[in-house]
């Protein structure tokens, strides 16, 4: 199995405190030695920093620990690989544009054998996994349904519920996916998630020997969630999201919520 | 304008040395502040790096210097803004997915007021440069005349060559293209290259106080073709490319030649 870290903000904020305690689970405190990628959005533009090798080892992820990229919306991942050859190819998260936006997607799950059949049209994947089909055809229904972006984007969440209910049908399908403005979040067995706001108070990471206190680093007005497979600190009280749950989060906050 | 670099080979082989010299273009030694990536294609998968400030201050720029990444084939851009605000989306080398393959692209020069004119299709620019406007018209036709990869690639080439003199008539348009195996190359009005090959000699950069003997870091077989802007080097005889002209390589070689 993967893990997966999400965020989303409602000023620009850079994740180097929970992505370090993340990235020690690639190769350090957990199994999965099969790469790591890291997406952030930008005022406007999108990039994102991707490597096949254990995220514990990597030059490119101290960098990303050292050099704070600020962002509404991050989505990491590391890897443990069960379809599909250890390769860049084959390394969350996977992005593609639609409507003029770089949608950015990441998968923590296992498919059944099916997943195959799941039929393409816009999209085709690169690498071999079942989590880059699955994205192409989500993207490609999403595209096929609204070949433009709906003016109410309620019935786009609630289409992305369809489309992950349908998915979960599968196997186990754990997702984070962004365009850039809103982080979707949805939840086939294990997400949680913590919303940070004023007063601040002090946070200790499960997985390395690091505190932060957040008042230091905020102003009062600043809202800013953390999604992840497993909590990643061990002071704070996350939430468990349910099994069918899609969560759409925008500035930090939660703005839509469908459930099975 | 911006500068071009790319590079062919047919072993996996690192861009240090290239790119050492031309980030120093980047707020070094030229005008070329506004942002600076590099594309690397390796055993099927695809990344880039790309950021929106000077590669000569750049952190990341840094890492690619000392954390050699072997590739097959690599477009590098630094960019001096002429159409579009400098920021992340703006930033090139710009990629689309079509055929399962990462396709990735990187323009030198200016296009007259109308390429907004150009009709898109599958692909929409993300950010409001001409440069990727063109990119999204140029991969939108590719993909309505060879829906599936033709089992003649001459007829893709040449047909890429025709919508490159389409471009042409829009103002400067100096094209660095690849889909992962082949690397193109376009020229409006200016491009270099050199094949590096046995006997290996030595070769020093013209914007940095740095020398290699190609001798020490090769095999006999290496075939190692770089592409530029501008020569790289100041002891090494680079071949200046025709208005109009077309080529296509592979592991290093010209497979393919057209022009005018």
């Amino acid at each position: 199995m993967c893990e997966l870290l999400g965020m989303s903000a409602n000023v620009p904020t850079d994740i180097c405190f929970s992505f370090s305690g993340f990235l020690h689970r690639g190769g350090g405190t957990g199994p999965h030695r099969d790469g790591w990628g890291i997406a952030f959005y930008e005022a406007g533009g999108y990039r994102d920093f991707r490597d096949p090798h254990p995220s514990v080892d990597s030059p490119i992820a101290r960098l990303i620990c050292d050099y704070p990229i600020k962002s509404h919306v991050v989505i990491s991942h590391i890897r443990q690989a069960n379809v599909g050859e250890v390769r860049l190819a084959n390394t969350h998260p996977f992005t593609r544009e639609m409507w003029g936006r770089p949608w950015c997607y990441a998968h923590n799950g296992q498919l059944s054998r099916e997943w195959s059949n799941l039929p393409l049209s816009f999209y085709r994947p690169v690498g071999t996994t079942d989590s880059e089909h699955a994205f192409c055809w989500l993207m490609g229904e999403l595209r096929r349904a609204f070949p433009d972006p709906p003016d109410d984007p309620e019935a786009l969440w609630q289409y992305l519920h369809r489309l992950c209910e349908h998915l979960r049908t599968y196997g186990v399908f754990n997702l984070l996916l962004a365009d850039g403005e809103h982080l979707y979040t949805y939840c086939s067995t294990k997400l949680a998630h913590i919303t940070r706001r004023a007063p601040f108070g002090r946070a200790s990471l499960s997985d390395a020997e690091l505190a932060v206190n957040f008042a230091e680093h905020t102003t009062p007005d600043d809202v800013v969630s953390v999604i992840a497979t497993e909590p990643l600190t061990d002071n704070e009280n996350w939430v468990r999201m349910m099994p069918g749950e899609l969560l759409v989060w925008r500035d930090g906050d939660i703005q839509g919520r469908y459930h099975t």
